[in-house]
């Protein structure tokens, strides 16, 4: 079938798309995320966007391949949501569920992260590969696994977290999530301030970082593009720490290509040389010469990812 | 076809196997391994066992669904053996020349550490399961990912290499790879006394270790068994560098079991318990309750895994 939708829940808005298989995108929009301890009212909303979008091109559910979803929580090899903390949902069987509310089948479900990586793999930075590991350096740090075309899901849901992989077993301060010196301590827009702000407090060395009111992972990676010494000095912990977490994630599963995507990736190739270049020194001559790119869709990857997730199950 | 050979070739002896499908291990034997810088004259060795097996068992090549071979290094998801240090020859397609010169077809190739992986998930400690991570304690550390009973190999042969996860970015001294802060360096059998060493000299605390003429890794877990303080100490650190680092590599493929094996776990229950609980440390609630389970096969797992190579792919 020819048509099929991608919807990426977030925990405040929720992106919706009609795709076409041989056009791709035809038109996307996104509504609120109705929060609350269950899902319903939100697939409702999600079932009155997509009637209302098939009414106005004319289509019927019988037209569609199925509808991909992509939700923010690990989602389990056989489609269990785990709980949500974001929206904040229990355990739920999310696809189920939409297929008994929508009146679609098949409805598809994965992790939003894991999810904009197949975005990636099939329509974006990584069309040409045939495996890779995304990772999304957004508030937090995610990441997917996409090997031979298939999302790596994990028997937890937890396959691609690269976040949450300790990168300092002596770290002082403690992660989100608990724990403590964890990647996303230092890579994500929040810990790369965090990280940015312990160091001026600890040295006297000028810097513009030191005039702005409000300092930003934005802010931080720009000064670092204009040669500030210490932002400089930063960016470089920075992505030797992200280096080396991509490093120990390719000798687990040592994929074709590695994408970097999410807000923070806008800093473009300048992070994406310091990246790669601190890969390098972290792992065997062998698999130096990895590729590296930046993500393509931007904040479409979940949709798209959402897409292929039903195009490439549904013939 | 009933019959396979499963060969596993080390540093110092190639172990060779001859398997039934329905009959299991058949007779198993091994000889010294012939070093130079091309295979050619290690591979007629491997003709000439295999022949005179097949003489003595009243067997033809024709009775043979194919030859299994584990090799000491990265091999790549299309068959390459990358250069070997510890045999001494450059990048090679084993399985290709082992075809041509013992004239059977086909040779299955892989990493020895990889295919011990397969031998336990098909024959060993992960029969019951759909996939795992197995860590091999030895003189170093090597470690194998299957998915849903395929050997993980990636693009560059180096997937599963965990023993090369960089755990400690403050280590200052240098792993055999080059690099610091590898697991390897703490949790190797060599890894564990050079941490013991380091301890010893820089505490005055008592301890049978500092009554021994030479601390083996087998000494350390004997000693923190019958409760020396400061063995205990050491084998809790070691055991938390082991855990983060299979916590780790859990976020990034998430299998449903893992497998310690190599002499050093030998250490038994009293090693996978300190692991298990280092790990449940370092994780999710989600992923917390993750199998954990010793090695079966000890030193034949590789030509166990070697001939399921075989078995898997041909009927």
């Amino acid at each position: 079938m020819e048509y099929c939708f991608g919807v990426d829940i977030g925990g405040t808005t929720v992106k919706i798309g009609l795709f076409s298989r041989k056009k791709g995108l035809l038109e996307k929009w996104e509504i609120p995320t109705r929060k609350g301890t269950e899902p319903t009212p939100l697939l409702k909303d999600i079932k009155y966007e997509i009637e209302e979008c098939l009414n106005r091109n004319d289509l019927k559910k019988e037209h569609l391949a199925g509808i991909g979803m992509a939700a923010p929580g690990p989602v389990t090899e056989d489609g269990c949501l785990r709980g949500t903390v974001n929206i904040g949902w229990g355990d739920v069987f999310l696809g189920n569920e939409a297929e008994d509310l929508i009146s679609v089948s098949p409805i598809f479900i994965g992790n939003d992260a894991r999810v904009a990586a197949l975005g990636e793999y099939t329509f974006g930075a990584g069309k040409e590969v045939n495996s890779l590991l995304m990772v999304t350096l957004g508030t937090g740090v995610g990441g997917g696994v996409i090997l031979n075309g298939k999302i790596l899901a994990g028997v937890s849901g937890t396959a691609g977290e690269i976040g949450h992989m300790t990168m300092n077993p002596y770290e002082e301060e403690q992660c989100n999530c608990g724990k403590k010196g964890c990647l996303e301590q230092y890579a994500s827009a929040q810990g790369m301030v965090r990280v940015a702000r312990k160091v001026l407090v600890n040295t006297d060395k000028p810097s513009v970082l030191r005039e702005m009111d409000v300092l930003t992972a934005k802010k931080l990676w720009d000064a670092g593009k204009i040669g500030d010494a210490l932002a400089l000095e930063l960016t470089e912990y920075i992505s030797r720490m992200l280096g080396m977490a991509i490093a120990n994630a390719c000798y687990i599963v040592d994929p074709e290509m590695v994408v970097l995507g999410g807000g923070v990736s806008q800093a473009g190739e300048f992070l994406l040389d310091m990246v790669q270049r601190a890969y390098a020194e972290n792992v065997f001559p062998h698999c130096r010469d990895k590729k590296f790119a930046l993500a393509k869709l931007r904040n479409d990857a979940g949709i798209f990812g959402a897409a292929a997730l039903v195009f490439q199950s549904v013939n």
